[in-house]
C-alpha cells in the first residue's frame, strides 16, 4: 500500500455517521476484495489497467445467491448482468470491475470461475456475471484488452478481508477523476449494529467541479497541475451491507449512490457510465431451494433512512479516497495524470474554514 | 345479475388450470368487490358510468397495507398511485376503477374514506389512492364527471365476497371492447393450495382482432353488428392472490397480464391505457411497524410458473366474461353498443372445431 | 413580494453558469407562473396552503402539446400524469403544484380548465393532468383539502412572465425544508443562446444536513431556532428549457435534478416524494397532426452537458431561494416554522471562507 | 436451405397485413443477416451452436449509429448493451445472437470487429456491443463456449440481403421451442410504403401451450413425439423497420413483441430470458455530429398502430417459421429434439376448421 493518506487520515472527517474498523467495504462481514494490477510496456504498448473483484460472502456465490439490486445513474456504459438482477433480485457471481473493452473477456472469466467453483456440487448451465467497467484509455492501450482469465482468477485468489488497497490498483490502475489520478476507493459507515460499505472505481468529472467536503477545491486548482486528461468518464459504485434489506430496499439504497457523486461536485456528464449495485449479506437464496416458500427478513421501512445516509456518506468518502490514495502515473502516448496535490488541498481547506487533522 | 352466460357457462373452457369456487377474484379469501352503477338521463345528458371497488382484505387497508406491484403495458392512461407502489411495494387504499375524467374526484373520495376509516385509530397525513380508469365517452357524457364521493362510498359499502356481478356494471357500465358491449369481468385459477383471481374493466381492441380461445371470432363478425364504437380504449387489470409472493414477484406477475390481452387478439393499440396491479393477501405490512425487522415469506422462484400461467388464463377469461355478460346499451348522442352475439359465437366456435358445452 | 433577499441578492453566487434576466423559470420565453395563496383560519381550522401553476407556452397546452419527460427520484408521493408522459413524451396541461391531499381536486380542476380552454376548438374526451404535491400538514389543516377549482383557475388567470414570487406563496405556502420555513423557489441559467429554468416547491431534508454552497450551515444551526417541524417531506422540481432536447434527452435532464438536491445536503429520505418534470418549449406536437411524419430537432448528444450543469445549478439555487425568501409562519396546532436566519447564515459563510456580496 | 416449408408455404396465413418480398427482416432495405453454424463432435463433446448477426445498414454501424430501443419481457437472461441503448437511443454495433455462455467472447469479437471496421476512419475508445443469447445446453456442450471471434467474423462476412436461412442454423442451431426443434425464424409485414421485419431465435415454452394461429396444437401433440427437452428457455426478438420512428416510439414497438410470444401460447416462463430490440433504418446519428442541432423525423403518434400490428404479426410468424423450418437434431448426452411433425399439424389445423394451402 502506498504512503499517501486516506482522506480521513489526512484529517478530513466526512459526514455524520462513524466508519467501521477498516473504513472499507470489507467491514461488512464476509466481504472480500482482490486486485490484479497490470502496469507494463510491451514495445509501443503501455498497459495500465487491471481488475478488482468483490466476493459477497465466504461461500459459493452461485449456489448461495445474494439479494441485490442495480441502478443506472447514467447509462453510457457497458456494465453487464443488470437485467437478470432486476428480474430475480439476486447476484450470483463475484463482482468484477475492469476497463471498458475488457468487459467481454472478464465476463467469460467469471463463467469459467463459476463452472470450476461449482464442479462436483452443481451442474451449471447458465451464469449471470456482473461486470462493471470504466474507461482508462487515456493512460492504457485499451485496444489490447490485456486483462485475461488468469488475471481475474488471480484477483479472486487474492481476495481478502481487512484493509483494501486503494488508488491506482486493480480496476483503478488507469483511471482519472476530475482531472487528477484516481482509482479504487472504499469507505464504510456503521448503522447501529449493522455496517454499510462502499467501493468505487472513479473515472468521472471535470476538474472545475471537484468539491472536497463542499469546498470548491477544483476551482482553486483549476489550472494546476495541467489537465490533459479526458474531462469525463464513469464511475462504478458497489454498496454492501449486512442490514436485512430486501431486493426492493436494496434498489432504494442503490438509487442514493448518485447523491454521493453529486457531493463531489459532479453534474453527471453525458459520457459517463455511472452505475450502482447494492447487495445484502444478511440473507442468501439457494440456487435450488427445497422449500416452496422461503422465510426472509426485511427492514421495516421506517428504519431505512440511516442506511441511505450511510450510503451517501460512504460513496462520497470512497471517491475521495480513490483520489487521495492515487499517485502520479504516466502511460499511453506519453500521457501523465497527476495526483491530487494534497498539500495544496490542505491549504485550500483551511482557507475555507476547515480544520485539518 | 343478468341472464347472459359467463364464458364457462356458455361451454367454453379456457386454459389448463381449474377455476376457484366462484371463478372470480373473490375466490381469494378476504377480497371483496362492490359496484355503483349510474345509468340515467338528465335533460340532454346521458350518464352511463360508475365505479367498481376492490377491498384487498377484511381489515383497514391503510393500517394493514398489502404487498403490491404495478405494471404499465401501455401508458396512455391516467391511473394513479403507481410511483409510490413502485417505491414502497404496498397498496394502502381500496382499489377504485372508474371513467377517465372522474379519476380526480374518485381519488379525492378514497382520501375521504381513508380519513374516516382511520379516525380514532391513526392520524393520517398522507394517502396514496389507487385509481384506474377507462374511457366510456362513447356512451357516457364523460364531461359531467358524474361519479361522486357518495357513489364511491356506496360501492365500498356494498363490497362483498362471493359471486361478482359482471358486464355493464360499476366502472364497466359504459365500456366497449373490440366493438362489442363489455364492462367488468372476473375469473380465477387454483394454484395448488393457493388461489389467483383477476378482475378487469375492458375497453380496448378492434373488432377484427377479437379471438375467443384462439378462434378468429372478430374476423367472422367483422361487420355484424355494425361497429360504430371507438376502435380502441383501455384495460385495467387487477390480479389478487393469497400466494406468498413478495413485491418483486408480484411485479413479475403483473407483467404477465399483457399476455392475457394478447390472447384476445389485441396488438396493444397506441391509444389504449393498459395497466396491471397485482397484490398478495398472504402478508400485510403495518403502517407503523413496531419492529425494526419484519419477517415475511416469499415464494421460491422455481415455484412461480403456475402463478404466471394462472394470471394469463384468468385475465383471458375475465376479459371474455366482460364481453359475454354485457347486454346492448344505448347512451350519449344516440350511440348504441351491441352485445357480443352469443349464438353466432357458438356457431363460429363449432365451425372452428370447438365443442361447446 | 416580501423583502427578504434571494440567495444571489444576499451575495452568494452559486455555480459557474450565468443566470437569465429574472433568474427564474420565466426566463424561458413563454413560460408563465401563477400562484393562489390561502392563509386563513376558520374556527379551529388553520389553512396554510395554495396552488402554483406553470404554463409551458402562450398557446393552448392541450392542442399544442409540449415535449416532456418525468423522473422519480424517490417515489413516496402522489404526483400524477407520469405514465402517459413516459409513454407519449408530451405534457398536455398546465403544471399544477399543491398540497398532498388536494391532488385529486386539483387534477379535476385541470380537467375543467382544459375542457373550457378547448371549447369550440376541439372535442376533448381525455386529459392527462400533471399535478405535483408536497405535504404541508405541519402548518396546514391538510384534511380540509382547501384548494378548490376556483383557486386553480385564479392561479392560471394570474400566471405571468417576469419575476416570480417566491417563499411562502402558492403551493409553497405551508412548506418546510431542513427545518426552516421554505416554499417556492426558482432560478435559471443561460446555455449559450438557450435558457434553462427551474422551479421547485421544497419540503424535504433534515436540519443537520443543510448545506449552502457546500458550507455545513445546518450543522452550525442545528439547534437554533428550535426545530419542531417534520424532519422530512418532499420536493417537486420543474425544469424548463427552450433548448431543442427531445423527450429522451429531457429524461436525461430530469435525472440530473437529484444532484441539485444532493448539493443541499439531502440524502433523499425515505418519506420524501421527490419528482422531476422537464419540458422543452422549442417544439410542440399538435393534438391531431395532419402529417403522418413530423420533422423535429434534437440536440446533438455531445452538446448536452451544459444543460445538465445548468439543471443542477438551477435546482440548487431554486431550493436556496425557496428558503431565503420564506419568512416565519405559524399555523395548525400552534406550530411555527422559523425562517432561515440570514444574518447568522452570513456569519457562517464568512467563517467558512466565503465572501458575501 | 432445407426443404421443410415455412409456415406460409405450408398454407397457413397469419395475421392481416401483407408480408414483404422475402417475408424476412431483410425486406427492410439495407438490413443483412449472416450465420455461422457449428455442428461437430470432438471426442465426447458435441457442439451444436453458432452465431447469427444482423447488420442494420450498409454503412459502418459505429460511425453511423441507428436509432434503437430495447425492452425486457422477462429479464432472466444475459443480453448486453441495454443500458447504453436506453440512455442514448442508438445501436452502434452489429447485432449478434449466440448461446448463453458465449456472450462474453462474442461481445469481445464485436469489439474487435468495430475497431477493425473503424481503423483509419475514427479512433474508437469505447464500444457498446449488442449480444443476445438463448440457452442451447440441451443439445450443445455449452461449457465449451465454442463460438470464437473467427465465427463471428465469418457470419459478418457472410451477411447478405434477400432470403434468410431459418431453422437450426447460426444462433438457432441448438435451440428448442415448446419441446420441438426450433432455431432462427423471420417474417415481415408491409405498413403502407414502409416495411417491418422480425427475426427471432426461439428457445422457450412448454409443449402443451403451443398454439398455431390460435389452434391448440401443443395439447394435441402433448405426448408425441416424446418431450425430453427442457420445458422453458428464452427468446431473442429483433425488430427492424424503415418507418421513421424515433427512439421512444421504437421502445413502444419493442414492448409489443411480447404479444407475439403470447399468441404462440406462452405464459412467459420464469426461467426464460425474453428480450426485444427494435431499430429504425430511416435515420442515422453520426458518432461525432458536426452540428449542434440535428433535424430528424418522427412518426405522428396516430400513425403508429399499423406498426404495432405488424410487429405482433411478424413475431408470431417468425417464431412459427423457426419451428417449421427446423429438422430433428441430436446432440449432447444422446439427446434428440424432434421437429414439429408438419403432417400432423396439418391434420390438426383442418380438424380445427382451418384451410391449409
Amino acid at each position: 500500500m502506498n504512503d499517501r493518506p486516506r482522506v480521513r487520515e489526512f484529517g478530513i472527517s466526512l459526514g455524520q455517521l462513524p466508519p467501521g474498523k477498516w473504513n472499507a467495504i470489507t467491514d461488512v462481514p464476509g466481504v472480500r476484495v482482490g486486485h490484479t494490477t497490470l502496469i507494463y510496456n510491451a514495445g509501443e504498448t503501455a498497459v495500465r489497467t487491471g481488475v478488482t473483484v468483490i466476493l459477497p460472502h465466504g461461500g459459493n456465490p452461485f449456489t448461495e445467491k445474494t439479494l441485490a439490486a442495480v441502478h443506472t445513474i447514467n447509462g453510457h456504459g457497458k456494465a453487464t448482468g443488470f437485467e437478470q438482477i432486476r428480474e430475480l433480485g439476486v447476484l450470483e457471481t463475484p463482482i468484477a470491475l475492469t476497463n471498458t473493452l475488457n468487459t467481454g473477456l472478464v465476463w467469460d472469466a467469471l463463467v469459467s470461475w463459476t463452472l470450476q467453483r461449482c464442479a462436483g456440487e452443481l451442474e451449471v448451465w447458465s451464469v449471470n456475471p456482473f461486470v462493471g467497467e470504466c474507461n482508462d484509455s487515456f493512460l492504457n492501450d485499451i485496444h489490447t484488452r490485456s486483462v485475461h482469465e488468469e488475471h481475474v482468477f488471480a484477483a479472486l485468489q487474492a481476495a481478502a478481508s481487512g484493509p483494501v488497497e486503494e488508488g491506482a490498483v486493480g480496476a483503478g490502475t488507469g483511471m482519472t477523476c476530475c482531472g487528477f489520478k484516481s482509482g479504487v476507493g472504499t469507505a464504510s459507515r456503521l448503522v447501529g449494529e449493522y455496517t454499510l460499505g462502499a467501493l468505487v472505481v472513479s473515472n468521472f468529472g471535470e476538474r472545475r467541479q471537484l468539491r472536497v467536503d463542499g469546498v470548491p477545491v477544483g476551482e482553486e486548482l483549476a489550472n494546476w497541475p495541467e489537465v490533459d486528461a479526458a474531462s469525463e468518464g464513469s464511475i462504478m459504485i458497489i454498496l454492501a451491507t449486512d442490514g436485512p434489506l430486501n431486493e426492493r430496499q436494496l434498489g432504494r439504497l442503490a438509487r442514493r449512490a448518485g447523491a454521493g457523486i453529486a457531493r463531489i461536485g459532479s453534474t453527471i456528464g453525458s459520457g459517463s457510465g455511472d452505475f450502482a449495485l447494492a447487495f445484502s449479506t444478511a440473507q442468501r437464496v439457494p440456487a435450488h431451494p427445497k422449500e416452496r416458500v422461503l422465510n426472509r427478513d426485511r427492514l421495516a421501512e421506517n428504519a431505512i433512512n440511516p442506511f441511505f445516509q450511510a450510503a451517501v456518506e460512504a460513496v462520497e468518502e470512497a471517491i475521495l479516497n480513490s483520489l487521495f490514495k492515487a499517485a502520479d502515473l504516466s502511460g499511453r502516448a506519453g500521457h501523465t495524470v497527476y495526483a491530487l496535490p494534497l498539500e495544496r488541498v490542505g491549504e485550500i481547506m483551511q482557507r475555507f474554514g476547515r480544520t485539518i487533522g
